[in-house]
C-alpha cells in the first residue's frame, strides 16, 4: 500500500534529522534542579512544532514539576483517536568522562547518532512528530483524530503525568495509545512490547552517630552506618540473585507456556548478549530461568549508589554519622507497588543491625503491566510493521517500567501500542546512548503507516 | 619550680594564640590535589617562625608529596637531643554544611578555639614552638638540644615522613622524641599516651558490566557491584563486631592484667561517653571487651565511603559498572600490616560473588606500638605534667595510628613521650574541630617544663 505520507518523510528526511539535532543539544536531565530551566525550554520547542505542522490547542499544562505538552486535531469525524505518548526529558550524563562525544553535542557516527536522549525519548517523540507533519503535509488532514501528550518527568517518576491521568481530564479521551519508548527486540525485526515490569525506587538510610568520627579514637565501639547498610543489603539478595524479603515472590502470575515457548524461538544468543550488552565475566541470576524471564517476567533488586561518607582520592580515616543507599526493586505481573514496599520497609526494619536508626523512604513507583495483544490496533500497528519492515512483528516484554501505560489503563481504560525503535545496545541510560538512523527513518514510516491503518 | 619560660608564656600568650589562628587559616588538607599550595604555604610559615625564634637549620625537606619541616639548636653540650614532631597538615571538611563557623576561619566560643586542624595538630604543634619560643627568649639558649621534624601528610599516610625517617639520616639522631598529636584521657587530667593502634587503609574495587546499564532492560541477569560490594563488606565483619577475616586475630598480644586494672581505674561513664561523644542509639563491637579494650586493643574494621553509582538528587535507574569502598582495619600490638592485609585480600577474593571481578589495594600502613613506661623521659614529662596540672599522670592508649612513632623506634631506635593535649570531644576529623583553649595554654607550660626536666 503505497502512501503519500511515507513519500514526504522520504523526502525530507534530512530536515527531520537536523531538528532532532536541535532538539538534543537542550540538557532537559529532569533530575537535576540545574537543569529546569532546559526541560520548559525543550517543553516549549515542542509546543512550537506541534503548532507548526498543524495541530490544534498545542500547550504546556503546568505540574509540580516539569510542564507536560499537549496538542490535538479531532476533525476526523467518525474515525477513532489515538493518544500519542513519549517523553522530552532525558537521564544525567555522569559518568561524562566515558562519553566519547559530548552528550549533548549530537554526533553522527557508524549510521547512529550518540546523544544523550538520542533514544530515550527524544528521538522516538520526534519520529512521532514527524509522522504527524508527513501525514498532515501530505494529505492536508490526519486520518483519525489525535491527541499529543508529552511528559518532562518519565525519568524521575512521573508524578505530574499521573496526576494529570489520574484526574481524567476530557483531553485525553481516546481508543487506544501510541506509545514508543521501547525497543526492538533485534536490529531490522519490528517488535511490539506488550509487557512491563513496575517499580518501586527507595532510599534506605541509616544513622549512626551524631556527628562523623574519628576511625581510630572509635573504631570497635561507635557503629558504622556503610558496614550495617552492606549488612542489609547483603540481606535483601543472595549470591544467586534471589530476593529475600519475606513474601516478596507470593503474587507473581508467571507467563503462560504459549509466551514463554514464543520468548524462546526468539534470536538470541546468551554469549553474545553476555559479551556485547552486559559485558560481564558471567551473567547473574535466578537459576532455572531463562535471561529473558529474568528480566521480564521476574522481579529484580539493584543498588544504584550510596551516597555519603569520604568519596574523595585518597583517604579519610572517618566514621560517617549516616549512609544512604539508593535501591529499586522491579516488579512484575501480579505484584503491587504498594506491597512490595511495605514487604521491604518491614523487613528492613526488622533486620536493622543494633546500634543504627534506619529511615525506608519510598521515591516512586509504578505498577507492572500486561497489554491484551487481541485488539484491533495491536493488529492494525503489526500490518504496519510488516509493510515497512517487510517482516512479522515479534511480541516481546520489557524488563523496564514506562508507568503511563498502566495509568492510561487504569484510569482512562485506553489500551496502549508500544511500538518503539531502540536498539537492545542504545545504551540508555549510560555513556554513549545512542539511535540507529535507519530506526528514526523506519520509525517515521511505520507511525505513519500505523495511524492510517488504525483510522480504518 | 619556678620557670622564667614559664612566665614568658603567660605574658604572651593572646599573641600566642593570634598567632596560631593566622596558621589555621591556611587550608593545608593534605588528601586534596586543590590544597597542595596551601601545604607549601603552611610548611613555609612554619620554617620562618622557626627561624624568627632562633631556631637554626631551618628548612623545607622536599618528599614526593608535602615538604617536611626540619630545624635544630644543638648548642647544649653534654645534654640530651630531643626531637620534636607533630603534623601541619589537616582531614578535609566535609560535610561542610555542618560546621558552625567556616573551618577555616578560627572562631572562639564557650571557651574553645574552632578550626579545622586547632586540635589535630597545628594548636598542638604551635605549642611545641611556642614552648621553645618561651625556653629561648627566657633564657637566651635552650636547656637541651632540639631538632624539629614536621610533616604535611600525617593525614594521607606519612610516606614522605616515612622514607626520610627510614633513611636514618644525621639530622635526626636524638634520644627522645616529643610527639604532640594525642589527647588528654579527661578534661584537666595529664595523660600520656603508650600505646597506638596501627592501620591499614584500603580499596576494594568491584566491577560488573562493562557499563553502566539501565536497571529495568538488565536487572536480574547483569551483576550489580554495589550489591556484591556489600555483600563481601558484611562478610567482613559480623553484627557483633567480630572481624570475620580467618586467621585476623591469630597474633594479638593481649594487654597485661597490670594494665587492664589501671584502665579499670580510669574517670569513664559508659553512657556518658555513648550519649555525648558518640550519640548513638547504643554502642557496637565484641561482647567481653570493655570500650577502653575495643578500641584501645582489639583490631577494628571501618568502612569510609562507598564512591561511585548515582549519588545525586533524585532518581537514576542504573547499574552502576563498577563500585569501590574505602576501607580500614585498625590494628593492635602482635599484628602487621602486611599480614594482616595479605589475609583481607585472600579473603576478599576468595569470597568475591560471581560475574565481578575485584581488585584489593593497600592505600596506606602503619604499624601498632607500645612504649615502655620507665624510661627517664617518660619520668621527665610525668612530674612536668603534674607541675602544670597539679595531678598525677594517667598512661592511656590511644585507638587510632601515629605511625611516626613506630618508625622513630624501629629505624632510630628513639623512644617516644606522646604527650598531647587534645580533649575527646574536640571533634578531630568531624565537622566543628575545636582546640580548648585552657589546653592550649597549659600545654605549651607543659612542653617548656618538660624540656626543662628532660635536661636535667
Amino acid at each position: 500500500m503505497s502512501s503519500s505520507a511515507v513519500a514526504y518523510a522520504k523526502k525530507n528526511h534530512s530536515r527531520f534529522l537536523d531538528e532532532l539535532k536541535a532538539l538534543l543539544r537542550i540538557p532537559s536531565i529532569s533530575t537535576l534542579p540545574e537543569n529546569k530551566d532546559d526541560c520548559r525550554h525543550a517543553a516549549e520547542v515542542l509546543v512550537a512544532e506541534l503548532k507548526r505542522i498543524g495541530m490544534e490547542n498545542a500547550r504546556l499544562i503546568e505540574t509540580e514539576g516539569h510542564p507536560l505538552v499537549y496538542a490535538d486535531w479531532l476533525k476526523a469525524a467518525g474515525k477513532p483517536t489515538a493518544l500519542i505518548y513519549g517523553h522530552y526529558d532525558v537521564q544525567p550524563t555522569d559518568p561524562i568522562e566515558e562519553w566519547l562525544s559530548p552528550p549533548f553535542e549530537p554526533t553522527e557516527r557508524d549510521g547512529n547518532l550518540y546523544a544523550r536522549g538520542s533514544a530515550d525519548d527524544k528521538g522516538q517523540v520526534w519520529a512521532q512528530i514527524k509522522a504527524l507533519e508527513s501525514l498532515m503535509a501530505a494529505n492536508g488532514a490526519l486520518p483519525l483524530n489525535v491527541r499529543v501528550l508529552l511528559e518532562g518527568e518519565e525519568e524521575v517518576g512521573g508524578e505530574g503525568i499521573a496526576s494529570f491521568v489520574a484526574s481524567k481530564p476530557p483531553e485525553l479521551k481516546a481508543d487506544f495509545a501510541l506509545v514508543s519508548d521501547t525497543e526492538l527486540f533485534a536490529p531490522g525485526l519490528p517488535t511490539l512490547c506488550v509487557g512491563l515490569r513496575g517499580m518501586i525506587y527507595t532510599e534506605l538510610e541509616v544513622r549512626g552517630a551524631k556527628t562523623d568520627l574519628h576511625s581510630g579514637m572509635y573504631g570497635g565501639a561507635a557503629p558504622n552506618p556503610f558496614v550495617s547498610l552492606a549488612q542489609m543489603i547483603a540481606k535483601l539478595k543472595d549470591e544467586n540473585g534471589h530476593i529475600l524479603i519475606p513474601g516478596f515472590y507470593d503474587d507473581i502470575i508467571p507467563p503462560s507456556s504459549e509466551e514463554l515457548a514464543a520468548w524462546e524461538s526468539l534470536p538470541f544468543d546468551e554469549e553474545h548478549y553476555r559479551k556485547t550488552e552486559v559485558g560481564s565475566r558471567e551473567l547473574v541470576g535466578e537459576a532455572g530461568y531463562s535471561v529473558m524471564e529474568r528480566t521480564w517476567a521476574r522481579p529484580s533488586l539493584d543498588v544504584h549508589g550510596i551516597p555519603g561518607g569520604f568519596i574523595g582520592a585518597g583517604a579519610k580515616t572517618v566514621i560517617p554519622a549516616k549512609a544512604l543507599a539508593k535501591i529499586s526493586m522491579r516488579l512484575v505481573p501480579g505484584m503491587t507497588p504498594a506491597k512490595a514496599f511495605a514487604l521491604y520497609k518491614a523487613y528492613m526494619e526488622k533486620v536493622a543491625p543494633a546500634g543504627v536508626d534506619i529511615d525506608v523512604r519510598l521515591i516512586h513507583a509504578g505498577d507492572p503491566c500486561l497489554i491484551p495483544v487481541n485488539n484491533r490496533f495491536v493488529q492494525a500497528a503489526t500490518k504496519a510493521l510488516h509493510e515497512v519492515w517487510g517482516k512479522d512483528t515479534v511480541f516481546i516484554r520489557s524488563g523496564g517500567s514506562i508507568p503511563i501505560v498502566g495509568d492510561f489503563d487504569r484510569h482512562l481504560g485506553v489500551p496502549s501500542v508500544m511500538m518503539g525503535f531502540g536498539l537492545p545496545d542504545d545504551n540508555i541510560h549510560a555513556p554513549n546512548e545512542k539511535f540507529h538512523l535507519k530506526n528514526f527513518e523506519l520509525g517515521i514510516e511505520s507511525i505513519v503507516r500505523f495511524l492510517e491503518e488504525s483510522a480504518n
